[in-house]
């Protein structure tokens, strides 16, 4: 953990100082991306110390051959895997012949700021190379959001104590490997490469999944404030094309690099135009020009703040870290593309793949749906809905048959391709979280038309699935669902996981309803919903008794439901009482020791509770607060903010606070020393929840929006906004009072402590 | 399947006629061994067709780097494998120029038999070349159970059409890999090569473990009877060293070359004395002579046989197979060596990697407990006493203290090597069979010394690890055992296996039983035992407080033991409702469908009964077998012999005949289309038991030996033969008479029908 190396600051993350040791720690924190492909924060010279060299596109993935001791029937065959692809912002820089390298170099007044309001990352240091000659460096990099293929790097050098040549080296190299392979394997192939006056550009395809990328770079040069033309020297490698530029600079001289570059690949245009478009996308770029296309930037980002902004007054880390979740949320994922999802890591590592988790639909689609236009969550489900017949087909490879659908734990393109059988074929919680995600987005927007268009068959592949997986316990004369793995991934192949049942009656009975609405409201939508999932009305029958006589492990001694069949056999020891060496078990004790203790990993019980709050009573979720919390070690990213929001809402305020701190600054204070490998994306809109659902006490069931605003007491004020049929809606809280405010034209109606209040449009509602 | 490849034969297993797609099946099939080597049965010259070559030293390993897809804490680094070593069979035969290759060439009068009686493996035939040459040749090869470093092939050919020059290149081989390697390494560098008259040696040492090996041949050739001496061309590859010979034969002569062969190694020898070492090996081999050395052969196999021959008349193919069976669990393990043991392939392919299991004392020993010497059987517990370490420091990585021990689930010199958590952490039950295994020794031997000097180091540390695994239940109030394997490993990570919670209960009482006597009879031992393992008096009273706690899942519905706690949760349906096309299920389900499902992979509960079938009624075992049987689809070749066993002495002789033969031929007749990969070597030993503990009716408990045999009415009589102290009791029973026969000039005490019978040395006793 390292509290005070990020500088705090409000809208900026800024580092000061070089340290080689951090060097991939910080390639991650100021990760740059713009939806549609993202980089590591690489130095764009060379580097000959440690570093993890990434740039990815969303959606560009490559099969890499599974990895596994002991093959299980039914085990995918490959991982899908975001590829590194093809380094564009590399440029060499020699002094006098000797190679720029900061890891070779004396380094002064190093300086890097990711400017999150304005969305560009810079950089300046001063080196001392090995002869002597030290020069003055500023780099700014940034990805255009409205120019999504192109990313613009202003590179300026200047001789400080000598005169002499200097030498600039532009690059484009596809020689680039995934640090992630399961057998170092290479996975482009170099199919052209094109020169141009000073634009180059490598036409490659990924190997197997054949998607096609051109990259471009066109180098423009200004000797202080004017544009000059340099020779350049041509070097082209295998997968490398490099444009040598040899300048002599007097002392104090300044010559600056725009490279303009990006990408333009096959999921948008036809690849036998690649090239052309490339050098067009460039061109049209290079017309804005850089100063332009920056303060288009701005705009842009200024535009995303405006629905998404929290201000934490008096507590700056706060601010910082709450608007660096924000920032990278934003960066990894802009809604406007269904093919495209939230991976773990977002642009910024390479671990766990890039591909789609039930992240998304369990914590990322709130916060897209309150911070954004509704076409944004939408998008989301659409993702899923155009992957439900491979989610058919992959319950088929475990035998369920008649359009049961099982949606994979991880996937790229809806293909299963994660590979322990205790997650790939028993977490099948996570099918439920598909439709928890519709319920979710129909409530918030309103769209109940989403359902007779998309979600239904969804909703009735995911019911099929229960109906088929549960079975009938003689014993028990219920139904039961045997041999599954909760959220509590500490426990797996258990019986009766609480929150699976809960989740699969509750999909059965959401089926049903919807049907029913549809065939008395939709009725030509129902006919072909019916037509098209080849629908018996049995299965309503079938779904009805199962979901009416789901069984529900409880404990009349504990007076709550219990997270599995075997739970109570198990020593109940509080976490509290657990010695400091033995943390985190996940890195401490074997895998065995750790699925027979108590421990829970994350939220699994109050998963559910939080899901479906309004069924339980203050009461009944106090208690069962109470009996798991104290069990839980929260060795998730994503198990905090479940339980922070749930401590503010039965107002244990301490605890809420505790429980926030924990993923607030997880990656900027680098509490598990792992940012290295890439920053927790998907948990980050957890921590936007812990702000907005749980101190600011938002909820929306049954189509009401509602506050319950609460202030830790540790900050000044803090005010956040939520997008609500298309009325931006900001809520502040000081110690003092609490302001709502409508931000828009259209006027909007909240509840706040019980109390329906309208906000006009541009109206503010104060109570103290 | 193929019931009519191997032609039936009481002593011989016999193959007619050339078939390219069965060579890899019969190099398993036909394989030799003697204890401290083995080979498949490869051809010497060269083949182009697909073959595995494989010849493997007992004891030498290569800890090849593990493969997993999910790294869990506390798997193994490696897993160790039975290495394939260099080959020395090779003999490549060129007539006027053109290779002799079965493959390319056309083969008449193709024959090759394993004579078992005798010990060696003969192969002839006559090859038509592409050049329309015709020759007929004949192999015979046997590794001396007498010289056990040395192996010896006669090879012949006559020239039948034509007068030409022979050329015949023998040579050894260091250049092989393991088929069974997880990432295509090499395991051996070779250290030396050389080069004497007709001899010539390689050294070579393994990567890693270091273990140095000469493997060395010496050329004699013969012209119809004559020694003759031939000119020699050196050609000295990188990792081969060959030897060639030419010469002209007329039309009928026969050209002999007997070539002396075989590995001294490190585990027997000083590492610089390897080269001299083997070049005396191999000559005292020479001064006795191929004749010598195979009558010496003759005799040892005969010994072997007086004690563990069993014969069954009316039925060749069950003579047959049966005596296959012997035959080849004496070419894996002869005794003398406490370092080696039994693979589950022994030396006849690599798959499993050649290491231990628990297949050794679950059943292994008793068949070489009653087949030979007790000296035997007691190598096998000290191989396992001399890896007590160990088997302490792999429960300490799993978290277990004081001196408790976890056997590991595969080994190969005691360290872990298997890497599924739910095997290798949770198929804890292992750990129980290796205090039953000393149990079962001590009961049958009579040698309860063995428990003082070595046995109770083992028993106390295994009861330590079940004291400290299982835990107190609140909620049962009572000990259970939670997150484990059972035999069963259909089921995973359940809770109170009753098998693994009766095996846990009955070691702490064995413990605690044996600490007791110790204490009163053997005080020095005792007290050296207290010292040793830092033993406290409160351990005991811990035991009998666990053991006299422990919680045993039941049904009074069924009146039976319930494999694990969620067993009746299950949807219960017979195999025999289960459709072929699922079957087998391993190949057809998904894992966790198999898992939820009440399919039973071999005996679970109805192993426990087997193995304490004196602590339960006939009654009561009737009801378990009744229960259990019908849900078990016998998908491990350790299953069905338990069942047969069983259902003799439940007089359900129609079961009994039908388990038994399931895997009496299990890979003479390629059940499972998978003899190409290596025979099942120990569970060879369950079909031994099925005759002799199942047919035979032999029990052994308190120190009784007992005899109750039936017939199946497929037979006309059988026979087999007990060595018990000394004594060798012949056991006959045909339709109208059983005989006891003492064949030893040691007098013997039996029981039969409950009735005790005295067999004077030599004698007879006859009942009808």
């Amino acid at each position: 953990m390292n509290h005070n190396y990020i500088i705090p600051n409000k809208w900026s993350i800024i580092e000061e100082g070089f340290d080689a040791e951090r060097v991939t720690a910080s390639e991650s924190l100021f990760s740059i991306g713009n939806g549609y492909m993202g980089q590591r924060a690489n130095f764009e010279e060379s580097y000959s110390g440690d570093t993890l060299q990434g740039s990815y596109i969303g959606g560009i993935y490559y099969p890499d051959k599974t990895r596994v001791g002991w093959w299980k029937n039914g085990y995918p065959e490959y991982f899908a895997k975001v590829l590194n692809a093809p380094n564009w912002i590399g440029i060499n820089i020699k002094i006098n012949g000797q190679e720029l390298d900061l890891n070779t170099s004396k380094i002064d007044g190093f300086y890097r700021e990711l400017n999150m309001k304005e969305g560009w990352l810079k950089r300046s240091f001063k080196a001392t190379l090995k002869n002597g000659n030290q020069v003055a460096v500023q780099s700014i990099r940034f990805l255009s959001l409205s120019h999504k293929e192109v990313g613009v790097i202003q590179y300026t050098i200047t001789p400080i104590n000598f005169s002499g040549t200097i030498e600039m080296t532009p690059y484009l190299d596809a020689g680039i490997m995934n640090q992630d392979t399961n057998y170092d394997e290479f996975f482009w192939k170099i199919l052209d490469m094109h020169e141009g006056k000073n634009e180059a550009s490598i036409l490659s395809e990924t190997l197997k999944t054949e998607f096609r990328v051109c990259t471009s770079m066109k180098n423009i040069f200004h000797l202080n404030t004017d544009e000059i033309q340099l020779d350049k020297q041509v070097i082209k490698e295998e997968k490398r094309i490099s444009y040598q530029y040899q300048i002599d600079l007097d002392k104090g001289d300044t010559l600056s690099l725009f490279k303009y570059a990006g990408y333009t690949q096959s999921m948008n245009h036809p690849k036998d135009e690649l090239l052309v478009t490339s050098k067009k996308t460039i061109d049209n770029a290079i017309k804005l020009g850089f100063d332009n296309l920056l303060e288009r930037q701005k705009q842009d980002w200024a535009k995303i703040w405006k629905t998404a902004d929290i201000e934490i007054k008096g507590d700056v880390k706060a601010q910082q870290a709450i608007r660096f979740n924000i920032f990278q949320l934003n960066q990894t994922y802009t809604g406007e593309d269904a093919r495209l999802n939230i991976g773990p890591k977002g642009f910024t590592g390479e671990k766990y793949g890039g591909s789609t988790y039930w992240d998304t639909e369990a914590y990322c689609i709130p916060f897209y749906l309150s911070t954004k236009d509704k076409e944004v969550a939408k998008n989301l489900l659409l993702y899923r809905y155009n992957q439900l017949d491979k989610a058919i087909e992959n319950a088929e490879k475990l035998g369920f048959k008649n359009g049961a659908a099982l949606y994979p734990m991880v996937t790229m393109n809806g293909e299963e391709s994660h590979n322990e059988w205790e997650i790939t074929f028993e977490e099948i919680h996570r099918n439920g979280a598909m439709i928890y995600a519709i319920y979710n987005y129909v409530n918030y927007t309103g769209d109940f038309d989403y359902i007779p268009q998309n979600g239904m068959e969804v909703i009735i592949a995911v019911a099929r699935f229960w109906a088929q997986r549960a079975n009938f316990s003689k014993a028990k004369n219920l139904y039961v669902i045997l041999g599954v793995t909760g959220p509590n991934e500490y426990e797996n192949n258990v019986n009766n996981n609480w929150y699976t049942n809960y989740l699969a009656k509750w999909c059965m009975q959401y089926a049903t309803e919807n049907m029913e609405r549809l065939q008395s409201e939709y009725p030509t939508d129902y006919k072909r919903i019916v037509d098209k999932t080849n629908f018996k009305e049995s299965e309503i029958f079938n779904w009805k008794k199962i979901s009416s006589r789901m069984y529900f492990p409880h404990s009349e001694k504990f007076g709550v439901f219990i997270q599995q069949d075997g739970f109570l056999d198990k020593e109940i020891i509080p976490v509290a009482k657990l010695p400091k060496t033995e943390r985190p078990i996940n890195q401490k004790w074997s895998w065995d020791r750790i699925l027979r203790s108590c421990y829970i990993k994350q939220a699994d019980v109050l998963q559910g509770m939080y899901f479906f709050e309004n069924k339980f009573s203050d009461t009944k979720l106090q208690k069962h607060f109470d009996f798991y919390e104290p069990l839980t070690v929260h060795e998730s990213s994503l198990s905090p903010c479940v339980h922070s929001i749930l401590a503010s809402k039965l107002g244990m305020e301490e605890k809420a606070y505790e429980m926030y701190l924990r993923t607030a600054r997880l990656d900027l204070d680098d509490y598990n020393h792992e940012v290295h490998e890439g920053c927790h994306i998907t948990s980050m809109a957890g921590t936007w929840l812990s702000v907005v659902q749980g101190f600011g006490g938002m909820r929306n069931f049954d189509n009401k929006l509602s506050f319950n605003p609460t202030i830790p007491k540790e900050w000044k004020s803090y005010s956040f906004k939520i997008n609500y049929s298309g009325a931006i809606i900001q809520v502040y809280k000081s110690h003092e009072e609490t302001t709502f405010t409508n931000l828009s034209d259209t006027p909007a109606s909240i509840q706040v402590n019980g109390k329906e209040i309208v906000l006009a449009p541009a109206g503010l509602v104060t109570s103290k």
